[in-house]
């Protein structure tokens, strides 16, 4: 099943070019007390919610694809946990490169570590990229991402793929410079997540996807995740021996060679196979944050 | 005021050597659907708690302060921001030492920016902090904590304190190694805030708090918060230039020089004037996740 947020928190379908609106089915959900869970309530909850939209399905609105303002797919993801130089040729493409590595030293992933993007930096692919720092380089990165669908702690890569609730394409936009990943690839919307989410059961190797971006019409990254340093049962074996995984947070798995500067008023078009497409509009901050038809 | 959580999710005023049981304050809390919002509960409507706080004061039970299992003062925050090298004689401290830098450029805070910490690394003092990679060297830091009472975005020095809803002792637990701060620094319960929240009004100048920790009774880390490079105003102009900040966001304003290592069966005693005292147990990862007596 593809599952997708869009407009003001409804919740959709994807049925070829239409989304069928079952955000009735979110009262599968149950409402939460202070504290808050400390995992997204849709990931946690999506058995329920999912019997839910069987039984309203047929009798379910349905609007057309692009009527649909896309939102992130998970609204409150615990973590936003990122994979740094995860493809060798990207890899070898920042060392050689000083406007990519800024005199910081670039480790192997697996001595580098992974890092975290903040949770205010999400959006759907509907909302769109506004630039800061126009002064300096800033690029796109595109990327699989993985959502947690069970808690994982310890978990070893032969069991890691039974806690992945779905897939989903992930932009990890970038301000390129000497700080911490942390600090420069976490300003609002630098973060984008979509078009939707596909659920695990559709995608039985997350190891073999062919995924690229374009920017105004021209392809500037393509690669497949066969070429992943670290896999996916891999990054959350890993993760998962630092912190404990909670439904809903969202592993990025890096990206591939290519990355480049994008502008204000450019047009990203990035593609999964099997997860979607997904145009994402880019702006500069100082506009007020619209919402855009995707 | 000081309000500090406890045992089940409770809610309390200190009141010297007691906490007033105020946990029916909470209900003026409102309760949340899906999407959960950006923003920590508690202190987004600590006004219309502390209201309710004031009406119940005088007929609320009492129980010894350390009767009460202490919990993080914040139980949602949307971002735990930490501040690297931020006192000139800890950056000459890691400089000087392979064991710290670890062959990683170390860089002035103002290059260096910001880090994130895993929300799900958030515990309170009770709560005890459970160490894993035993091979390799733990260390203490303590820091003066800021949490944040209002969304900024782009605010200047200037405006920046109006932003504050309060102080706490934060401990950022620190696995040395090669790998991203935002990683080695993130695995469940590396962060410790409390004894409590102390709001703002009861702290007039964050930047002149004396600040120490002292680990088996030894005094490790003794400093001053006058000695931080960016004070507290810098550090949120500094985080507000990059991302919004909203009401329960931590920051972790760096620690001073003396850090060490520590170890299972330590007994931490943290202090800063004006904001309490707190004792933190330090155990081995491989023991359950108990609720110890402060």
């Amino acid at each position: 099943m593809k599952l997708c947020r869009f407009n003001d928190n409804r919740l959709g379908v994807i049925d070829g070019q239409e989304v069928i609106d079952v955000t009735e089915a979110l009262d599968a959900i149950p409402r939460s007390g202070y504290p808050l869970p400390p995992f997204d309530p849709l990931i946690a909850n999506i058995e329920a919610v999912t019997h839910r939209i069987g039984a309203l399905r047929g009798q379910s609105k349905r609007l057309r694809l692009e009527e649909a303002c896309l939102l992130s797919p998970v609204a409150n993801p615990g973590k936003v946990i990122a994979a740094p130089v995860n493809y060798r040729k990207h890899l070898e493409e920042v060392l050689a490169n000083a406007d990519l590595h800024h005199d910081v030293k670039i480790n192997h992933i697996e001595k580098a570590g992974l890092f975290l993007k903040a949770g205010s930096s999400l959006v759907g692919a509907g909302q769109g990229i506004q630039l800061r720092k126009l002064d300096r380089r800033n690029d796109h990165e595109v990327e699989l991402a993985v959502v947690i669908g069970r808690t994982a702690d310890r978990i070893s890569r032969a069991e890691a793929l039974q806690h992945v609730a779905g897939y989903c394409i992930g932009l990890d936009i970038t301000i390129r410079g000497p700080e911490e990943r942390s600090f420069r690839k976490s300003p609002d919307t630098y973060t984008v997540l979509g078009p939707w989410l596909t659920t695990a059961d559709e995608i039985p190797d997350p190891g073999r996807l062919d995924l690229q971006i374009r920017v105004n019409g021209e392809t500037r990254q393509k690669s497949n995740t066969a070429d992943l340093i670290l896999g996916v049962p891999e990054l959350i074996e890993f993760a998962s021996s630092f912190y404990t995984l909670q439904p809903g947070d969202v592993i990025l798995t890096g990206t591939p060679e290519g990355v480049s500067p994008i502008r204000p008023s450019d047009v990203i078009l990035a593609e999964i196979k099997g997860l979607g497409t997904m145009t994402v509009h880019v702006s500069a901050r100082t506009e007020t944050l619209g919402q855009r038809v995707a």
